[in-house]
């Protein structure tokens, strides 16, 4: 397939875009800045054996493409998907958290729309399939290729855009598993910042998650 | 130590009840109705090699001892911890969940008071032990003695309920993760119906977590 990775030159987008480019896609990150994305790009397709990685603007990245992942910040989120996304027809894909720290813990701290995903559904065109996935994997882990990701991903949304996140997921070495609709959507993004919780108070770095 | 497991004639308060009394601990399990603790109690009893589960109504269940725990519904969590808590010198566990079904997925919907930790937390007297603990233990699992629980358990709340409550989750074969404080309760309530959309929809029974 042919993947935007929107906020491509962070840890998690850069570690991402990284290993689906390994898998075989054609991958391109997206910045603000088209220089700074074709830099990072040449840095990733360095680390790799072979296959490319490239860089363009955010609005250059996702011609053409089959999917756009959103892995911007989440002040930014909504605000990329209504600049960049606005007819878009391909797949969008949320990995987007929003949290904070208080006393010492990360919590789930969700914008007014209940959660992230259902912050960027408004933003997108009516029809535009959104599915989230990609939330309970650490950056650090994505980014280090020598690292085999045996993880669990939840991926939750639209039916098809749903289809398109598993199959991405399982290129990068996660087992996807269905948790439902939009309404999980603040249960899976609460994750994130539980793993963050659990990892850095118990020694277990980029902690990962497993359903047994 | 001598437990209390308040509502202890459900599904979930009885597996626990019967695993902390197989572990070698006093258990008694309360009711509203002594009659119908002192029934399933007798239950549990013949389910164990040699342990003992003891039933009584809620407010004779804890008397004199070393920990409650509130495996009460939701809507009578706090209510409970009023009415029979109230000048308890033991501390208290909540495993409770709020959660409800929106178009065939489980959703968590907290309390007004943002989490039932938080809610049960404020009926209990002033300077009460709280933890929160065994939210991401099935009740099948639990309540089957033969099944080994290889499952971890999220703990949060006050530093010495805490320690309490990891030792009972290593009694019951769970591993104990400390995640924090009261700030992160919504996080590890919010995991109980993930993990049940994730049993249903990839058909695994009775879910539960590991962190990697």
């Amino acid at each position: 397939m042919k993947i935007a990775v929107l906020g491509g030159t962070g840890k998690f987008g850069g570690g991402l875009a990284t290993r689906l480019a390994e898998a075989g896609h054609e991958v391109v990150v997206g910045s603000r800045k088209a220089e700074k994305a074709e830099e990072v790009a040449a840095d990733y397709t360095e680390k790799l054996d072979g296959a490319e990685v490239k860089g363009a603007s955010n609005a250059e990245a996702v011609e053409s493409t089959d999917v756009a992942v959103l892995a911007v910040p989440p002040d930014y989120a909504a605000e990329t998907a209504r600049a960049v996304l606005d007819g878009y027809d391909g797949v969008v894909v949320t990995p987007v958290v929003s949290m904070s720290r208080v006393e010492g813990d990360f919590v789930y701290t969700p914008p007014d729309a209940g959660s992230s995903a259902e912050e960027i559904r408004a933003a997108l065109d009516d029809g535009t399939p959104l599915a989230g996935a990609f939330h309970n994997l650490a950056a650090g882990k994505l980014a280090d290729l020598s690292f085999e990701i045996d993880a669990d991903v939840a991926v939750f949304g639209d039916d098809e855009a749903k289809e398109t996140a598993s199959e991405l997921a399982e290129d990068v070495g996660a087992r996807p598993l269905d948790v439902g609709g939009f309404g999980v959507a603040p249960q899976v993004e609460s994750l994130t910042p539980l793993l963050i919780n659990v990892g850095t108070k118990n020694g277990i770095k980029d902690a990962g998650v497993r359903f047994v």
